[in-house]
């Protein structure tokens, strides 16, 4: 059986080194922009992931020069896409909110923006015809894509958010979705274990990707877990086997970082962001 | 494109008759078992399915009477399985439980045991390991199921609970499921329209699954949903569109009965009963 294979074919994993770790922003949501990258800086963490929220609180310029000034790589710029119609009037104005955001990815010199689908706009329930909008939408992003020399980084998110933020949730929807755009020069994928790692046919979904995997975002699953889209936990505290995954992916060609993005309002939003940061690298060993 | 066809081929869908509704004792948590059975029969509800603690509350015997007295039929005791290893010190437990609802559940005259696999275990995170233990588990039940006479309702649950209550979550995962069991005489599928509206896959696994299909349970999605387990909606208060679901049933063969099992702490379990039960009564023109 093909689903013991894969147990069976687990090797020991090689320590994820320094310069393959990214940290998000966002998982400093209790700091600025300014603070949460010094705070990566003083730790030695290189790359993020930049948060377009703590962005737009300080301009593109300035961001910029914080990044340059901390020697500090830009993986990806998020959230973008939001083209469903459930958060932005009509589409042209879901598209010119993109546009802008893509000049914001290239002016930080992000190499991707990530991109949802957005959810069910008021009083749709049909999942398909949604799925059609984002995808008109998406076709059209990728001209202005093009030009801007960012990658769109298309990104399933976990069945419980399908309502209110992507109804693409699985690896292999996404990848149906991504065969339907057509344009690979453009798009290509995030993948969050946190969002997939539930799907028993994650890792052959993976090896279909192949040279598609452009982002490996991490989390863990907490077993008490109490919202669906804030209490995610640190690697290590749940129940995902991140470094199977991480594995998953490399086997598929995947040389990318793992990116630790973690959405934890009750828990690692509170903390000392140093407490924070000190916690990722010390779980890097056993956990990523 | 399939996914068009699909939402093309959509007809007008007949109302459901009143002898096609059950209600799940669940749904009216706030009762005990005869004040819930009551008040079905109130209504002119003569289905439902017991919820297995409220009869451990008042014990077979008793319930069955209840039941008889109020001409209620049972299509399910819910839920069994659990033998994953999360739930019960062993499997040899575990599987002593399950034999025990098996008695309850003929002793009421249920037609079904609705079973799930149960979650991780402490300390486990995979995902392959824990349903090879799910399917040794369910191998030793075929068995006691066929002596019973009771048939075993497989559930997959959402992904949102795979940590904590099911490692199958998809109904593509569950068929393969009950092809590894090779036991249709006693094994079905139970599908929860909560668990698993946001799949794309949805349609065609239901057509795969054809005559296993044996349950249909609805509520709705809410979209500011706040619980991953006991924040369900009435059925037409989210993004669920349960008679399409319920088309996809029929085309798939199913000629059962439409079961409304709402777990909902903030909201239906705290209302008037027959305040519930005259909601549900209403939603069914236009919703179920």
């Amino acid at each position: 059986m093909s689903l013991v294979g894969e147990r069976l074919s687990e090797m020991p994993q090689a320590v994820l080194p320094m310069e393959r770790l990214a940290i998000h922003q966002v998982t400093l949501m209790q700091c600025d922009f300014r603070a949460s990258i010094e705070c990566f800086a003083r730790h030695g963490v290189r790359q993020t992931a930049v948060w377009l929220d703590k962005l737009n609180a300080i301009g593109t310029e300035d961001g910029a020069r914080i990044l340059e000034d901390n020697a500090m790589s830009v993986n990806a710029l998020c959230p973008g896409g939001l083209v469903s119609g459930a958060h932005a009037l009509d589409m042209d104005a879901a598209l010119e909110m993109n546009r802008r955001w893509l000049d914001h990815a290239a002016g930080i010199g992000a190499a991707s923006l990530v991109v949802i689908t957005g959810g069910l706009p008021e009083g749709e329930t049909n999942l398909f015809a949604v799925r059609e909008r984002a995808l008109e939408g998406f076709h059209r992003l990728i001209e202005p894509a093009r030009a801007s020399g960012v990658r769109l980084a298309f990104e399933p998110l976990h069945p419980m958010v399908c309502g209110g933020r992507s109804v693409i949730s699985r690896v292999a929807d996404a990848l149906d979705f991504l065969d339907a755009l057509n344009a690979d020069d453009v798009f290509g994928l995030a993948v969050d274990s946190y969002a997939v790692w539930w799907d028993l046919d994650l890792a052959a979904s993976l090896r279909r990707a192949g040279p598609r995997l452009l982002h490996f975002h991490v989390s863990d699953w907490l077993r008490d877990t109490e919202d669906v889209r804030f209490d995610r936990g640190m690697p290590g505290d749940g129940v995902i086997d991140n470094r199977r995954l991480r594995k998953w992916m490399e086997d598929a060609g995947f040389r990318g970082s793992v990116e630790v993005e973690i959405f934890s309002e009750k828990n690692w939003w509170r903390r000392d962001p140093d407490d924070v940061v000190r916690t990722i690298l010390d779980r890097r060993a056993e956990f990523l």
